[in-house]
């Protein structure tokens, strides 16, 4: 059991490594060199351009300014001054709404905390417990001020169920009106946007095959015939992988004139050559500027081609369409109905922007559909308890000995002590850092084999699984020691009732370790994340190796974007966290509390300086949130409900037991009264 | 344990209980003093009317024709003569989808009979398992023909395991043929009806207060302003309860008017005079047809002033209305999208047919729908699991001392010893019975209360309830023996995997009880429906005390409908214990075939000559149906795996877990293909 002072040198240690990667972010984001890596957004906005070359060349690689280095924290009142509208304006709605995510959460928090150390703390100090009988088991000062310090069968457990209640009906009431709010703040955008093509768009898909018309005859006769009054146009999917091989081509090679171009600008002593051969190492030599010339001309022809073939071509048609109307209204109408009597045919769906659009899954039919899912379903069953399996199979391949069989000519290198003291250290736990690094990418070609159409809502979808395994393996997983597929064997073979006595039993255990994990994972890796790394590496690599035109300066620019269906699940696990402990160890929420703020300021930084989103969904996934943070209080009811009854306060489990029914109430109303903006 | 005979005897003795049922009902019904009680529905129809005066007065009351009496039967052919399309127009889409649920129990339950004789018959036979051990446990004949007979671990379970594929494939086929029959007859049927006024019309609800305007013109303005081109008109809802009162008595007193004029006219001689107090027993004596002439006049008066104020007073109005559009695609549109930003102001939905409408729950705003919910939820789970309790409770109060200590004067009755013991006798068990006839009552109750606005949907509802109160409780409840409330605390304390185990383990040997059950409930409680003693009954004592006229007589017969209700549940016990017994105990099959093909012969009769349905809903139960129909084949497949492992065939259990998964699929296909149509 952790003492305070453990927990003391580990959170100095944290917020060591925390204030480093500030201290490093500071120094670096001020040098100009580094200037496309923390500040892409501008970049993008056209707001900031390359340094000019009035000032010298130094200047404009090192920051040699000592005055802005005196000020290492002025970014974060900069991040927190721009104002909400303005933020919308600059960013979208999507990356607004996602930073009230952190509100809400300090919203619920502070309040809980305020309220768990003025009644609680005390209770729990006073309950005597851990002292009555320490020489039986081992405790720490943050037991002394957990649920663990009150004596079985105490009245004063009284004070832990209405808390309980209150800090309940508390989050219900910050949940509705954050819901209220995000509604209102959806609607409004939607209302104010400009006048776009895809508010007047109805995705059309899974249009029945006709053999007397065309794809697009039939869209049109289908259209004109049950909306006469309101159908404008229609636009055909095509599916035009070698044209997009085409356009890909003609976009590198002009990009090798450009190139080519300003060299002989500069130099126009000596025309440019360049070899045709792989990668310009052999083959033909030829006048660099003619030859892309002419290779862009044959390319132009070609496309056009192309172009021609694929609109003819009964082949490349996808059986979906784009259906625009002449009012808003009709849109809304044809997305929102039935169009035939067989409701898997002539689905129709608001468009969305056609950057959201994942043109791959247009043409799935509705059989396959279903089929897919239910796929998907078992193979993610499947994925969250048995995913130690094959690790541990890697794990058991992967060990120095059979290494040393595999490839014998490595074993000079692998005998060296420090070496093999490395990889010894390393192995075993490689293939499961692999593997938790690759499982959002995982979750994503699940959630793209299900066959959704917009970008927004593979993200969306990819969040819910991720959400679920990490309940299931980190915060069960951490709660009950053990694989997932333990767990399953474990749960299917105790009683329903027992469950929840034996997770309650280990929480108040666990809050050490929590608390440890809340600041390694929150506060250190938030501080990571502004100090961007990795996209700063990349950069000056591709900056150095391959950045030849002012355009591919641009594009070696990786702003990145809020990984929501990685972000929003993880965060979700501090909700967990703080309701969970809320009522067992108060002590914990401090620490949650402070992630909550410094990730604000962080991601509210990086939102104006860094990322650009890739579409605009206007805050769509507000249901999700609310709906997990709505299972994170009941896995809080239910577990305080195992606990007490461990405590010897099974007269409260009936009052427990209306808390989560309670909860899925509210939720029902939350869903009925709001859902449909959504 | 019932051995075959037993089986016999109790066979023969419901089967001559359904012939005794059946032969009384043959000659009564051949009596047209009966006509009213076994054909209403000619009445109805206006195809019959009383039996006129030419032939003899007792030729009225009693059929003299021996002949009539020789073909007993001839009700069943005649009963399957009329075709389904003549039918429909006779009695309705509801009635006649009903029956054909018995069709599908039977295109299910024949199949899997015959291949259950043909295959796991001899299989289980053979087996073997009971004679080795007979001395240690009793077995009969019907058990050597079940699962029992095959000894542990024994490889012959992959037969059976072979067969529960089979027979949810085929069960899957079934269903999915029939589901896509029954969309096309509804939407046949919705086409071709003539045109009715709830075609073109909405239900709104939840109209929103406004303090300038008066509801009627609210409604107006908002339906001219967001559907201007569609927009026809709009009727208001009012509460006319004190209305209703007087159109009821001056309904009564018309009738009395009636009475004496025809009274009059047959003795012109004598005015007749009553008396005007309580029951016409005392008070002045007044003439008759002056009195009802003045009153009549009097309350037409009254009726039109009420009438006024109603429609003048704003208390009086409902805020719903019936708004009329000019075409049904219009009706369509708005029925189907939502009004305005919040939704649960202006819920539009398609209004019911007229008489189908419940106004009572027209006026209950959005917040108080969700709440009542919650309270219904939780009250249907103490009524599901507790019901025990107050019984028992009553049980202990209803003994023959209590009674006589309350009611010392009925002393010298209750002493008599034949009456004693015949109380003692019938005072445990009477509480119970009289539950559990009030309970769909109750259920009925409780989805008025949840605020359902129409009997249809009322009516689903209460099946819902009714249909898991009777999984529950009669199945789960028969199987593993003890009240619900003890089942669940050993649910909660049994572990998951355990409890397919354990009621897996008690299946094969209720198969004699539920036998039993069919040959009671199934055979003798049909052959009783077609008798339909109370009506009979309740038919002669109203026609020979309170019926005056013609139209008293009229009202007089009760031709009652199919109680969905009630019958649709208790037929879902059927299914169920086919799906069960199917691969278990297939000697049960036959019984339950039986059951169908007596119940759908008798239904139909029914359907054509007595019953009135209350309303239509164009078959709108059939999603229900088919759903419990997956429920009950999951519950069969997951208590198969119960029963495996407890044979020590626990190396079938992946292979019997996919079942399962891929029954929910398919319900998930059938809801996606068809559920939109209804």
């Amino acid at each position: 059991m952790a003492t305070i002072k453990d927990i003391g040198v580990a959170a100095g240690i944290n917020i060591l490594t925390a204030i480093g990667f500030l201290v490093a972010f500071a120094v670096l984001r001020l040098q100009p060199f580094n200037d496309r890596v923390y500040f892409p957004k501008w970049y993008i906005k056209g707001i900031r351009s390359s340094a000019s070359s009035t000032t010298g060349a130094v200047r404009r690689v090192v920051n040699l300014d000592y005055r802005a280095y005196i000020k290492i924290l002025n970014w974060m009142p900069a991040a927190l001054q721009m104002p909400e509208l303005e933020l919308i304006e600059h960013a979208g709605l999507d990356s607004v709404v996602y930073l009230r995510i952190y509100l809400v959460g300090l919203k619920i928090f502070v309040p809980l905390a305020f309220f768990a150390f003025a009644i609680l703390v005390p209770i729990n100090w006073t309950g005597n417990n851990l002292n009555s009988n320490n020489n039986e088991v081992s405790y720490s000062d943050i037991d002394k001020l957990s649920i663990s310090n009150i004596q079985p069968g105490s009245s004063r457990f009284w004070a832990h169920l209405l808390m309980a209640y209150a800090f309940s009906f508390w989050t219900f009431y910050v949940l509705y009106m954050e819901y209220a709010n995000v509604t209102c703040m959806r609607l409004h955008f939607l209302v104010t946007q400009k006048r776009r093509p895809d508010q007047y768009t109805v995705l059309v898909r899974n249009i029945p095959f006709d053999p007397d018309e065309s794809v697009s005859e039939f869209v049109e006769h289908f259209f004109l015939v049950n909306h006469p009054d309101h159908y404008l146009t229609h636009q055909i999917v095509y599916n035009a992988n070698k044209l997009a091989k085409l356009v890909e081509e003609k976009k590198t090679k002009g990009n090798w004139l450009v190139y080519y171009e300003g060299k002989y600008e500069r130099k126009p002593s000596k025309r440019p050559k360049n070899k045709i051969g792989f990668w310009g190492l052999w083959g033909k030599k030829v006048d660099s500027i003619d030859y892309y010339t002419s290779e862009i001309e044959r390319l132009t022809k070609e496309e056009a081609e192309e172009r021609e073939r694929v609109k003819k071509d009964p082949k490349a048609i996808v059986p979906a369409a784009f259906v625009s109307f002449r009012t808003r209204w009709a849109a809304a109408i044809c997305a929102q109905t039935q169009q035939t009597r067989n409701p898997t045919l002539w689905l129709t769906d608001w468009a969305s922007e056609p950057r959201d659009v994942y043109w791959q899954n247009l043409s799935i039919p509705f059989f396959k559909l279903t089929f897919r899912r239910l796929i998907v379903a078992v193979s993610f069953f499947f994925l969250t308890f048995f995913f130690m399996f094959p690790i541990l199979f890697v794990q058991s391949l992967a060990n120095i000995e059979s290494i040393e069989k595999k490839a014998s000519f490595l074993m000079p290198i692998i005998e060296i002590p420090v070496i093999k003291s490395i990889i010894q250290g390393l192995l075993p736990g490689i293939a499961l850092k692999i593997f938790l690094i690759v499982l959002p990418t995982i979750l994503m070609l699940m959630s793209k084999f299900e066959g959704l159409v917009s970008l927004s809502t593979l993200d969306r979808r990819s969040a819910s699984k991720y959400h679920i395994f990490l309940l299931i393996n980190v915060f069960l997983g951490s709660i009950i020691t053990g694989t997932a597929f333990d767990q399953l064997s474990e749960f299917a073979n105790q009683s329903a009732s027992k469950i929840p006595e034996m997770i309650g039993n280990t929480i108040p255990m666990k809050a050490t370790f929590f608390i440890t994990f809340i600041m390694v994972d929150g506060w250190a890796g938030v501080a990571g994340e502004i100090l961007r790394l990795v996209p700063l590496v990349m950069y000056h690599l591709k900056n150095s190796f391959l950045v030849k035109t002012e355009k591919d300066r641009e594009e070696a620019m990786d702003p990145g974007s809020i990984e929501f269906n990685v972000c929003e699940p993880k965060l979700q696990l501090y909700f967990l966290l703080g309701l969970v402990y809320a009522t067992v160890t108060p002590f914990l929420l401090p620490f949650i509390i402070v992630f909550f703020v410094f990730a604000y300021v962080v991601y509210r930084h990086q939102i104006i300086n860094v990322y650009n989103s890739k579409y605009e969904s206007s805050a769509a996934f507000w249901p999700d949130v609310h709906q997990r943070i709505i299972v994170a209080i009941i896995i809080s009811q239910i577990l305080l409900m195992g606990l007490m009854s461990t405590k010897k306060a099974t007269q409260s489990t009936p009052l427990l037991l209306f808390l989560p029914v309670l909860t899925i109430y509210f939720n029902i109303f939350c869903k009925g009264r709001f859902e449909s903006a959504f």
